[in-house]
């Protein structure tokens, strides 16, 4: 997984603009935000399920840091003091802290699109219909039926209080629809049939509520030194969380479950989805 | 004229998500800020280059609506307390205002993508290749080497003095880039053969430059009640201009200049090019 991680890095590094000419603090904005650690899960998501479909490695690297590209932006404008107002990111100063907030708004806007661009080029080595199917995906991940969707939601709940339906929604919008992207770029690339598409949907959808349910454990019990941002926040806007309404026994019962459920879909891969499988083992027992 | 314009606000209509649901929110701030009015050249301009080389109506107006999705959301975020903290806009509150920041920002978060999904969807009706050829201009132009690259020397003029050739490679970058591609647009969907591309990048880097010398002259000289937003911030804020730098008189010179040398770049299109000159004459003459 290093080599991975290594040539994910390597991409982004390739992809961002050098920071020069009269535009270079945007650049260093963008470089900043990207290219400051992260756990890489959406990549190495593309990745694995690119792997599933013998997909060529340059070109699963690809859509994976794009997908890192677009969640890098939407850290940014999370982190906005008219948004969740966060100072810590990654064990660093947010964007808009260590940069100023129009900056940081500039940032993300510009990696929105470098996202689509670097599956759209035509140096890209896929044929254009399926650079065309990632770029739909991608864009339909991040706009108001996914992820600023699903902000809007949560924006939101900190005036009402959800329930577990309406929170389950929200987080399949707000997470859940990148992390299915992020899945559905490996059998995009890889021409996957129908039936297997499907299973790794499924598998999407358990490990990113899973994700986000672990956020939760994390974000009310974790560490901050080892997690690198600010824990307790939602407990403190009043926030509904998947912990609070489970608790927390109920929610470790039910990250058990999504476990055994996402494992079984990926049981028609047999042993090529042992990667995958280390995934969901990596998304639930981590400590940051 | 009026058919077209009607046609492209019937196709942002179609293309702009509902009021409901949860984030009904979000969709109402995204519907505010593109339905609003404004002077839509820029996809006028999509389908005059289009016109020019025979495209299909319908495949002229999908490409306007997607970039005019782009210039709303640039507008948008433009007015932000951050950066221009403009209340006005078309004559209406601006959409932080009208709403609040953080809608405001997830708004044109969310238009981005709606834009360039426009132009990836299967059913555009255009082949894989062009789809890709437009989102790929479209994202360039709305990027760091584009639009947000030219806010961010933009923003940083406040706090300097820009030349004129600085101040034209902002513009160039700002509101030129878009409109270039706006015309470039028309020219990949009616597969245009190098020269006329050129013919067409010519104009439209003149006529992009004409319209940024005569937003300045409005913002200076012109009526808000006119104009639709609050003149005179570049003076209050000490920012250069083009007519800060040329003087009245030399800026109305130089947009003679423009409008006889965008003018001539159109003669090797003959008569079919009227509607294009008359969009020339627009934009210098216009009085908002």
């Amino acid at each position: 997984m290093a080599v991975v991680a290594d040539a994910i890095e390597a991409e982004l590094d390739r992809l961002l603009p050098v920071a020069s000419g009269p535009q270079a603090r945007l650049h260093e904005a963008m470089r900043y935000a990207v290219l400051g650690g992260g756990k890489r899960l959406r990549p190495m998501l593309v990745w694995t399920s690119a792997e599933l479909f013998g997909v060529a490695p340059a070109a699963a690297i690809r859509a994976g840091a794009a997908v890192e590209l677009l969640h890098a932006y939407s850290l940014i404008h999370d982190d906005l003091p008219s948004m969740d107002d966060a100072a810590l990111r990654r064990g660093r100063p947010s964007c808009h802290l260590a940069f100023d907030e129009a900056t940081a708004i500039l940032a993300g806007d510009a990696l929105q699109p470098l996202a689509y661009e670097a599956l759209a080029r035509p140096d890209y080595g896929v044929d254009a219909a399926q650079r065309c199917e990632l770029v739909l995906g991608l864009t339909r991940a991040a706009g108001a039926a996914g992820m600023c969707g699903g902000q809007m939601i949560d924006l939101q709940a900190q005036r009402q209080t959800l329930s577990l339906d309406e929170i389950t929604v929200l987080q399949g919008l707000k997470t859940g629809a990148l992390i299915a992207f992020a899945c559905d770029a490996g059998a995009i690339l890889g021409r996957a049939g129908e039936v297997e598409r499907a299973a790794l949907a499924g598998y999407a959808h358990d490990l990113g509520l899973a994700f986000q349910i672990k956020d939760d454990f994390l974000d009310r019990f974790g560490d901050s030194a080892v997690t690198g941002k600010h824990g307790g926040r939602d407990q403190d806007v009043g926030k509904a969380t998947f912990v609070g309404l489970l608790g927390e026994h109920g929610a470790r019962v039910k990250l058990d479950e999504l476990r055994s459920q996402a494992s079984a879909r990926l049981d028609i891969f047999g042993a090529r989805s042992m990667v995958m499988r280390q995934l969901l083992d990596f998304v639930i027992d981590r400590q940051s």
